[in-house]
């Protein structure tokens, strides 16, 4: 095992992402970290590991200047551990400033389009992840939330800027591909952009945290910028980049096909504990080995729930992974102590949730 | 000379349309004339030549039942003779039957995106165009006017229809073309798909009068009509496909870049009279040659004029193709006499514009 790789923020993955710094110009968070004020759990462990201009951001927060933060998601069920990721850093950008403004996309079109989602039913799902994100600490002073079948100024945007790319272009980023994938990234550039136009104060930095896997548009979106720049006085968008959550059953990214090897924010907390109790670990094939050799915690999905997502104290979790590689801890218990980790931060979210019903729904009619 | 086409309704263009029949399947006018009650100059002078499905719509004009006619134009300037045409259908369609519900689309996003004609421009000019409609005679009661920047039903249809059209499809109809054009095409399948939507009282005949070189774009729009028909229960849209207005030189299709050999709506009276005098016609190279062979009204704009657009009265245009013909008639006395007619019309039209441009202003205000 390479020592180099001896790292308890390290995992398995961080080779399929270094690529990108080289290929597309994403830099090291390491560039910027000493300028973040108290940064987010994702960025001290390296699950944020990459960023495009994120300087931008990080002035306006030392100026006291005006910036924004956006996101979205498709509401096509509970918020899983992915979306959980997205979120927080949406709400920890806000938290740096109180001139930072929230943009929060609810992709109910797509839903739709790509789901089957009536929009009536999107509506509702959309209403329980906004709890979610209060939940989770979003300040609905500082934040549009907004429906994409309702938001006439991002289709009206993704209208204009389809006058701009070729099929050229389009091809370089993506392959070749569908009009409706094309479509979708016009549309998600005219997310992007809104908080810059007029209407929300004008140009202004505007950071989108994202998973690795949605650099293309990104890209796309800051070429789209590029060009407009002379009509709109758009500032390049910015944008951080993390690792994707595992599946509990290892693979690569969560997805919400996949319901039991997918956590979401609104399981039941004995039927998570199950989930975790059949998550893939890192262990050895024997206890006997495990004592001798010492678990694997970069392949450990259950290491990764608490080191991406549900463990706040970094001692904690390097005791966990130095216990872990030494071969003093093993899988049961470790599983047992994580399981009851996120069966408490569960039964504490959906209490909040709960809590934030009222208000999600009276935000998203109006 | 071909005797076959020595017809005072036949235009030296009719070649141009024939292959329209072979290959793609619009039928000839005449299969469904006798059905029309009252036809409009245009159906009965072969302007208006081929169509599709206009059964289903004069069948619920014979049986008093919903129907819808759609058109739209760019608001970019004045209503030229091209925009005319497809008005004058409109309203003739929507003149059928009381329940016939007319819709009008102010594509006021593609002006911006292809002339950078800001929206608050467009607004005013959408406002003159409309009061042309109004005073060729649109009722307002029956009409739903929109402007495509804040039509979000439209763009969430074109969103939708996006899902279902692969490039092979959009090759097959367009050639390999821009996003853009293809984006366009969705969006007019939205507005031509909008009267058929609930909120519009559901599935209906429409009929959509247009030039016929804007086939394409309605058999993209039948064709997504019938991938959606489980959901939305679309019968396919009907069309009505009528020859192009030549430009004042005798070039194919007006078009706006060339505003002298442009007539509009608002042209001043004198202006055009000028114009006409400048008009291609289809006189022989000296008087005494065209007195002994006669003119050749197919190749005329200025009986164009007559024929497509400004006199109404039948025998009248006979006359004048029978005289020209014959070596009676020759082109300035004959120019004179329709730019007379175009003057006076002009004069009435624009007193009539005027009259409804507040009426106008708050159809478009909302």
């Amino acid at each position: 095992m390479d020592p180099i790789r001896l790292d308890p923020w390290g995992t398995a993955q961080i080779d399929d992402y270094s690529e990108l710094f080289d290929l597309f110009g994403i830099q090291p968070i390491e560039t910027v970290i000493k300028d973040i004020p108290h940064p987010h759990r994702h960025i001290r462990r390296g699950v944020v590991f990459g960023h495009r201009d994120l300087e931008l951001v990080l002035r306006a927060v030392s100026d006291d200047g005006p910036f924004a933060v956006m996101s979205g998601i498709k509401p096509t069920g509970d918020f899983h551990l992915g979306s959980k990721m997205t979120a927080e850093e949406l709400i920890f950008f806000q938290s740096l400033s109180n001139k930072a403004q929230a943009f929060y996309c609810m992709a109910d079109l797509e839903a739709y389009a790509d789901n089957g989602i009536p929009l009536e039913r999107s509506a509702k799902i959309a209403v329980s992840n906004l709890a979610d994100l209060l939940a989770l600490g979003l300040d609905p002073k500082r934040t549009y939330v907004y429906k994409q079948s309702e938001e006439t100024r991002v289709m009206n945007l993704s209208f204009i800027f389809s006058r701009s790319v070729t099929q050229n272009m389009l091809n370089a980023v993506y392959g070749e591909r569908n009009i409706s994938l094309y479509l979708s990234a016009l549309v998600q550039a005219g997310d992007i952009l809104l908080p810059q136009t007029k209407d929300f104060g004008g140009p202004k930095p505007v950071v989108v945290p994202v998973g690795a896997d949605q650099d293309p548009h990104i890209r796309l979106c800051r070429d789209l910028a590029r060009k407009h720049q002379s009509r709109y006085g758009f500032l390049l968008p910015s944008a951080t980049y993390h690792k994707l959550a595992r599946s509990l059953s290892g693979s690569l990214k969560m997805s919400k096909r996949d319901p039991k090897s997918l956590l979401t924010l609104n399981d039941d907390p004995e039927v998570a504990k199950k989930k975790i109790a059949d998550a893939l670990t890192g262990g050895r094939e024997t206890e006997e080995i495990q004592r001798k050799l010492g678990g694997e915690p970069e392949k450990c999905v259950v290491y990764e729930l608490g080191l991406f997502h549900f463990i706040e104290d970094d001692p904690h979790v390097k005791r966990i992974y130095e216990e872990c590689r030494s071969g003093a801890r093993l899988c049961g218990e470790c599983k047992a102590e994580h399981a009851e980790i996120v069966a408490n931060y569960l039964k504490a979210h959906q209490r909040k949730n709960r809590s934030f019903i009222d208000q999600a729904r009276s935000l998203l009619a109006g």
